[in-house]
C-alpha cells in the first residue's frame, strides 16, 4: 500500500495551464463550453497530453454477497448476486448494453460472491463466499481487505495494460447499500437518518430497519475512522474493497477515473484514505437517488456530471456520462482556432 | 401554416403505456435507470415505436445576421457570423466536431447572412441580407418570416427523407441573443432584467445597454402575443423562424426533437405557439447559462438533460446530450428481462 502511496503522481498544472490557453484560441466565445473545457484541462493535468484521450475506456465489475442481507435489508434475495452475474456473461445487463454504446473493454470480477459460479468467461479471484454479517462480526478480517484491494489493483493494471484510457469501475453485490451508508457514515460523521436510503427499492417501514441495523453494527464494530483498511475488515464490502484498488491502480497509472454512484463514491474515499493524490485522477459520471450519494460527493468533493436519477449502480450511470468526456477531448483536439479558420477575434 | 396544425398528431399513449410496462420486466430494480426509462417511454409515445431509434440524428444550423448589431449589443463583430458560417463548411466548429461524435448528418443553410458565402457546401435560401434594426423597423415583413419558417420545414423534411431519426437545429447569427430575449420578454411577461445575459460575452455595463436597446424595441414594435408570426416579424430573426419551421417538420413527421440551448428554445415556444402539439415531440439537451433560458424552459416546460454551463449555441448542447437518448434507445432494445434471464423478481 505505501509504494502505491508514493507512486501516484500529482497533476500536471502546467499541462494544464497550457491546455487552458490552448482552448481560449478555439473557434467560440471564451468559457461558452463550460464545463467541457475545464474537464479537458483536467483530463490533460491527469495524463501529462496536450490532447488526452479517454478512448477506449475500460469497465470492471466486481462482485461481491454481503453477510449482512441476514438481517432483512435489502429489497432482493442474495441469489440474485449470482444470477445478475450470469445476466453479465450473457450481456444482458444496463451495463453490458451502455458497455457496448461507449466501445468500453468488459470484464466482471467475482472477488466474493456467495455461491460458485457455473460459467465461463468471468475473473474468478474470488476471496471468500461473502462477507460475515458485522451486526454479529467483522465483514472480514484485515488481510481479506487488503488481498481485495490487491485483487482489483491488478485487474485494473491488467485492462490498464491492454490500453484502456479511462477506468470505470462497478459492482453488484445484493445489500451493498448497507455497508456503503455505514462507511460514509463513519467518514462524515453524519446521522444515518441523512445517509440511508431506499438502496434498489425497500419499503419506508424497512427503511428505519436498516438504519437501526446500521446503526448497531457500527456500535459493535467501531471501525478506526483514520484506518481505511480496519473500516473495510469491519463494516465493509469485497468488492468495495476491489473498487478501491482499481482506482488506486488508475491513479497510478494516471489513467482517468470516471466514478460511478453512491457505492462507487464511498469506494472512491477510501482510495483517496489511502492516497489522497487519487482522487486528482478522478471525476463522477453522475448524481444517484441514494441520499447518501450526495454525502459521498460532499466529502468527495466533486461534482457529477449528470443528474439523470439513477440508482442502478453497475457502473451504468458513469458509462452513461461516458461521452461527455469525450466531446471534451474531442473540442480539444478537432476544434479550428481563431487563426486558423481567419476569424474576428477582439 | 394551418395545414401543419392539424397535422401534427398527438402522442401515442397506448404505446407509452406498452413500453413503461416492458422496461418494469427488465433485468434491473424498478425505475433505477430514472430519466432514462422516462426518455424511453417518450420516444416511444414520439414515434408509436415498442424500440424506437433515435440514429442516426440530423443536425440543421441556420445562419443569418441581425440589423440590431448596429445598437452595439454583440460581444463580436457581424462579419463573424459568415466566418464562422466558413468554419461549418471546413468541419472546424463544436457543432461539427460534436455532430462527427454522434454520426450525424449535417447541413448549414444561409437563411439570412448579411453577405454572400462564397463557398460550396452549404444550402442557400438566404431569404434577405440580414434583419433590419428592430429599434428603427420591423425586423422583417410577415410574409419573409412565413418564408423563413417554409425555409426551415423545407430542409428538415429532406433530412428526415434521407432517414434521420433524430432532429437537432442550431443556430450561428451575431447579435441573436437580443431578438431571442426580446421574444421570451413578450412570451412571458417577465422583466427584461431577469432575462438579458451576456450573450456570448459582453461585459456588464453592456447588459445594461442592451436591456434599454429591447425596452426600446419592444415599446416602438409592441408585437402581438398572441400571433407568433408577428412576432418573428417584427422582433426575430431569420434564423429563429427557420428552427421553428424545422421543428413543426419534425412533429409533423414524428421525429423526436433535441432542443439546444436558449435561442433554440425560444424557436422551440414559437413552433408551440403555432402549434401546441408541436411540443410533444420536444425534449431539451441542456441547460444553458443564458439567464433567459431558465425563463424560456419554464415556458416550455422540460427539463433539460445536461446542466454543464454551457453557452455556445450551434446546436452543440443537444448535441453533446444525444448519447443520452442512445442509451434510452439501448437499454429498451437491448436488456435482458427477468423471465429471459432467470432472475428472481420478487
Amino acid at each position: 500500500m505505501n509504494s502505491v502511496k508514493t507512486a501516484i503522481q500529482p497533476l500536471d498544472r502546467e499541462m494544464g495551464q497550457q491546455v487552458r490557453e490552448y482552448i481560449d484560441t478555439l473557434t467560440k466565445p471564451p468559457g461558452s463550453l463550460g464545463r467541457l473545457e475545464e474537464l479537458a484541462i483536467q483530463l490533460a493535468e491527469m495524463t501529462s497530453e496536450a490532447f488526452p484521450v479517454v478512448s477506449p475506456p475500460g469497465v470492471i465489475v466486481f462482485a461481491a454477497d454481503h453477510g449482512v442481507v441476514e438481517e432483512g435489508v435489502s429489497a432482493f434475495p442474495q441469489e440474485v448476486t449470482v444470477q445478475m452475474v450470469m445476466n453479465f456473461l450473457n450481456s444482458g445487463a444496463a451495463i453490458n448494453v451502455f458497455s457496448r454504446q461507449i466501445g468500453a473493454k468488459f470484464e466482471v470480477v467475482d472477488i466474493g460472491v456467495a455461491a460458485d459460479i457455473e460459467a465461463d468467461g468471468f475473473v474468478n479471484r474470488k476471496i471468500r463466499y461473502g462477507t460475515n454479517n458485522f451486526c454479529q462480526q467483522d465483514a472480514m478480517t484485515r488481510e481479506e481487505a487488503e488481498e481485495a484491494i490487491a485483487v482489483g489493483y491488478e485487474r485494473a493494471e491488467q485492462m490498464i495494460h491492454q490500453g484502456i484510457k479511462c477506468l470505470i469501475v462497478g459492482e453488484m453485490g445484493i445489500g451493498n447499500t448497507t455497508p456503503s451508508s455505514a462507511i460514509a457514515a463513519v467518514l462524515s460523521g453524519k446521522d444515518i437518518g441523512a445517509l440511508v436510503g431506499r438502496g434498489t427499492g425497500i419499503a419506508t417501514e424497512k427503511i428505519r430497519h436498516k438504519q437501526e441495523v446500521i446503526i448497531r453494527a457500527l456500535k459493535e464494530r467501531n471501525p478506526d475512522r483514520k484506518d481505511p483498511i480496519d473500516i473495510l475488515a469491519k463494516i465493509g464490502g469485497l468488492e468495495i474493497a476491489g473498487m478501491t484498488g482499481a482506482m488506486l491502480s488508475a491513479a497510478r497509472n494516471r489513467i482517468p477515473i470516471l466514478v460511478d454512484g453512491f457505492i462507487c463514491t464511498i469506494a472512491a474515499l477510501l482510495a483517496r484514505e489511502i492516497c489522497e493524490t487519487a482522487a486528482d485522477y478522478m471525476m463522477v459520471g453522475h448524481r444517484s437517488v441514494e441520499p447518501g450519494h450526495e454525502i459521498a460527493l460532499e466529502l468527495l468533493g466533486k461534482k457529477p456530471l449528470l443528474d439523470l436519477d439513477l440508482r442502478l449502480g453497475e457502473g451504468s450511470g458513469a458509462a452513461v456520462a461516458f461521452p461527455i468526456l469525450q466531446s471534451a477531448t474531442l473540442m480539444l483536439k478537432e476544434m479550428a482556432t481563431f487563426a486558423s479558420a481567419g476569424i474576428s477575434n477582439e
